[in-house]
């Protein structure tokens, strides 16, 4: 008999009420918002109320740098949270919630996978409660009333030249990248270039994952640089009063979704940034409400341990004021024979064959990149568990060699078999977490605020990242003099760059040393909290394929939703 | 004191539990989905499942020619549904969805007024439950699929010049009406000039109010006429693959919004197509459930009579096989002084301070459009009811000249004052309608459906409008024979022309005849189902003016939303 997809396990769920999972986490009634039958939104007076409770032990999710087919950090991250219950300990997980635009692209669906999913996968991968959309409205709102000064005289002095703020949609539409709009009558506003990113590309989904109250948010969002004046001096989204009507458009938003896994775990999904030029973590009000409501909270972070994990540590935790106890670090045997650097996976097209026989030596050739993030992690403080997310067609001999890596860098380990069978198969990865978190941390920020961007910038490239050097182009260099001298420069980096490889080059496997990282750019996300200096291309608007999930995706005969993985 | 300002009525209001007012309405819990606290969703088995109960008397309110700022009619509308409570009678109420891009712009909120409002205004003016937001995402998805197929070598021969199908966005932008997409490299699309329009004027909009279940809906989705191929044959969403995802986008928004009046009066709110290029009415799903639901249903449409009741009767009817029992044409005294010819009342300016002097003699003067307002509703054989929305500043000789000319028409009529009072101010009314409605009714459509496209048209323009004929332009003539040839020929005609006035001209005032009414260019909603010709201006993407709502909307200390109205 074929496994069941992931939809026909999902339908087969048995769901709790949802008010009881809220419960179980210690959430009273009048801190829930009820949004349809399966899903609540959380009131952030939980932040207060439940600051008494005892504090969960919290734990990062994070991974190897993935090949192109992601190694199932989310299904382990799930598993994990569902593990806990099979030895008797009580999790919540927090993630991110997915962007709709690539579930009728390329993946049909981002809940986890096979036994560990967060349910109802049909509503997690479509609107939700509508947090996507908000942001896409605030964004937009934005965007009009800059377009709407520029056409009602420009009193501020915009400079039409240097607007940097886009639009955004949630939809994978590379026709929207690069636009020209304002063209018509006199009445139709004023031409100009621009463009759309897809929403997880907005600084207002940065801005909403690290937020700590709805004032504060408030206040991110007046001070989003929205372009410059023809003077040079930067505009601001509060000096075109935008943002107390960007803030309403928020007001639920800011409120993080409680759903379940397919075993009745509690799961926080809030909020979606991008992991290339924002953090790519789900939100702090989220885990700061989780991180009270149990005895673990799992929160997962994009991308391998050089990105989501660095992020975590030195931007989320930073805005957070809340300490990790450890962090896992996700491997597959497909991804370490990947970085042996003896195959090519490409995202769509099926594995290579000699990929899966047998070769226990070719894992132990790809063992740098495991060494490396398990050291990222290291660098923080913080105690790290390597979590081996085991495929069906693995062989026992390619898992002993994970584990001889990982004893060698006396790290613990698991094999996680909750893919295939839910959380009973993550129940050695949550020994072994269970066991980290008791260890002495000593949690630290890799920079000081007071440290220069062009420092922050050298320190995590060449500490996290392994580059021997950095090298700015010429407006590089320049953008970095005038944030600094804008007041800029106590704001974490963000570095944008592959997610495909540990260094700029996606081409480079393992754990590459003594190249150099080219800043080709540099943006700031001031409203967010943080300056991004772009090293290669960054898509921020995906395209779709020749044949989408969307031409599959439908309805069946009793209206219930098929296609989605 | 000065009254009080519709957010603090609408804060100060006493809330019955959503469940309770559901409860009342006959409608049992497993039919709703709770969406916060004070909103529920109604699934569409409450059609069938309240078939057996009584069915209500089905009123439609309309109005006569309004003045560009509106004459008070989802006021009236909301303070008859309270007004049956006061005459011992149980009513719903029905109302579009307001759109979001207006409330930032010159209007700042839209759910009533005064003591007349649906509750709580800030969910209904902003996201109310995603539904408008989700009908951008399906419009906007199959924009995509469209660019991304002309993008892999467009298979289907689509014509790049004759593609119809825009985006849209609830945003008031000038800015996106004309757009260039598709600039940037060779991968980054195929550039062609589009644009946006308000989510109000989606086709997909249009196809949700008309559409009576999710199958039927996901029929029409398909239907949509995106564009023409180079052969000039019509080219439809089904063909591109795109409706299963769409249908799949609006499976909740599909289920009709339960709010509720300042006096706990059911209030059902569901879709908002334009008025102009669309029906502007809301849902025959909400109609088909209200309508079973209490003693009265009282469903509202757009503009004057001549407009949203017209569709009413022949787009909205013939969709929903309802038939009305009366039809309520909302009347002010500054309308029909309006209507006289000797006033100017510009939208955003204060009134002519002449227009606020007591006399009498000017309402009668403008009494012509009233009288044909309720001539167009005895056209389909419905009862009329004329009720008079009073303002402060009305004199009481100019009341009754208005009572004069409807007792000159045989019409029943009330004076209401439910703005300042309330139901109570509406329970004349009440009475009113109730008596008409037990009058013999003879409800007809204006034409067959086998009637020609011309002549749907010209019955409507000579009969309604009281135009003398009707002028194509050679653009127009041709698209009408390409719409009867393509089959298109048997759907409804949704005349787009001016709401300020019964003519296609809007400075035209009171009820003129003789005139010609010039038909530019047609164009076919086939999925929503109904054939557009277009007479004059449409603007379908509004603009910001130089002071819009959004700067003055914002969060108080408490987090609460300020400067809705």
């Amino acid at each position: 008999m074929a496994f069941p997809s992931d939809l026909e396990i999902a339908r087969g769920a048995a769901l709790k009420p949802i008010e009881d999972i809220a419960s179980e986490m210690g959430l009273p009634n009048h801190l829930l918002e009820p949004y349809g039958r399966d899903v609540m939104k959380v009131n952030l007076d939980a932040i207060e109320e439940l600051a008494e409770a005892p504090k969960a032990k919290y734990v990062v999710v994070s991974a190897i740098t993935p090949t192109p087919l992601g190694e199932g950090k989310t299904t382990t991250t799930v598993g994990l949270g569902q593990g806990f219950k099979h030895i008797g300990k009580r999790a919540t997980v927090a993630i991110r919630q997915p962007s709709m635009g690539p579930t009728f692209g390329i993946k049909g669906g981002a809940a986890g996978g096979g036994y560990s999913q967060v349910v109802p996968m049909e509503l997690l991968n479509l609107h939700l409660t509508g947090d996507m959309h908000a942001v896409t409205a605030a964004h937009n709102l934005l965007a009009a009333i800059i377009d709407n000064h520029l056409f009602q005289g420009n009193e501020r002095g915009l400079d039409p030249h240097n607007i940097t703020w886009r639009r955004v949609l949630d939809v994978n539409d590379r026709a929207l990248r690069n636009i020209v709009v304002g063209l018509g009558g006199r009445g139709d506003g004023v031409p100009r270039q621009t463009g759309f990113d897809i929403t997880a590309a907005s600084e207002v989904m940065a801005a909403l994952a690290l937020t700590t109250s709805l004032e504060d948010l408030r206040a991110r969002l007046g001070r989003i640089v929205v372009g410059y004046g023809k003077d040079g001096s930067p505009v601001t989204a509060s000096e075109l009063n935008a943002a107390g009507s960007m803030a309403v458009l928020l007001r639920e938003a800011i409120k993080p979704n409680l759903l379940q896994t397919l075993e009745n775990t509690p799961v926080l999904v809030h909020a979606g940034p991008f992991g290339n030029i924002a953090t790519g973590n789900s939100s702090v009000v989220a885990d700061r409400i989780g991180v009270h409501a149990g005895d673990f909270l799992i929160t997962e972070a994009g991308f391998g341990a050089d990105m989501g994990a660095e992020r975590f540590f030195n931007i989320k935790c930073r805005n957070s004021a809340l300490s990790p106890d450890a962090a896992v670090v996700v491997a597959t045997v497909r991804a370490l024979k990947a970085h042996s650097g003896k195959y090519r996976i490409v995202a769509g097209k099926p594995l290579p064959p000699e990929l899966l026989q047998e070769n226990p030596d070719d894992v132990a050739a790809g063992a740098a990149n495991l060494r490396k993030q398990v050291e990222n992690i290291r660098l923080h403080g913080v105690s790290p568990v390597v979590a081996v997310n085991a495929f069906p067609d693995d062989f026992a001999s390619e898992h002993d060699a994970i584990r001889q890596i990982a004893a060698e860098l006396g790290a613990r380990v698991a094999v996680c078999t909750n893919f295939a069978e839910g959380g009973r198969g993550a129940a050695e990865l949550a020994e072994a977490v269970a066991e980290a978190v008791e260890e002495p941390t000593n949690f630290r920020f890799l920079y000081p605020d007071e440290a220069s961007l062009r420092e922050k910038i050298e320190t995590v490239a060449t500490k996290v990242y392994g580059a021997g050097n950095v090298q700015y182009s010429p407006q590089a260099a320049q953008q970095l003099d005038t944030y600094e001298r804008a007041g800029f420069g106590r704001l974490p980096v963000c570095i944008a760059k592959t997610h495909l490889s540990i260094s700029s080059d996606p081409k480079l496997k393992g754990a590459p040393t003594g190249w150099t990282l080219p800043v080709r750019e540099v943006r700031a996300s001031v409203g967010a909290g943080f300056v991004y200096p772009i090293c290669g291309d960054m898509r921020t608007m995906p395209g779709l394929g020749t044949s989408p999930a969307a031409f599959r995706i439908d309805l069946d005969e009793h209206g219930e939703v098929v296609g989605l993985s």
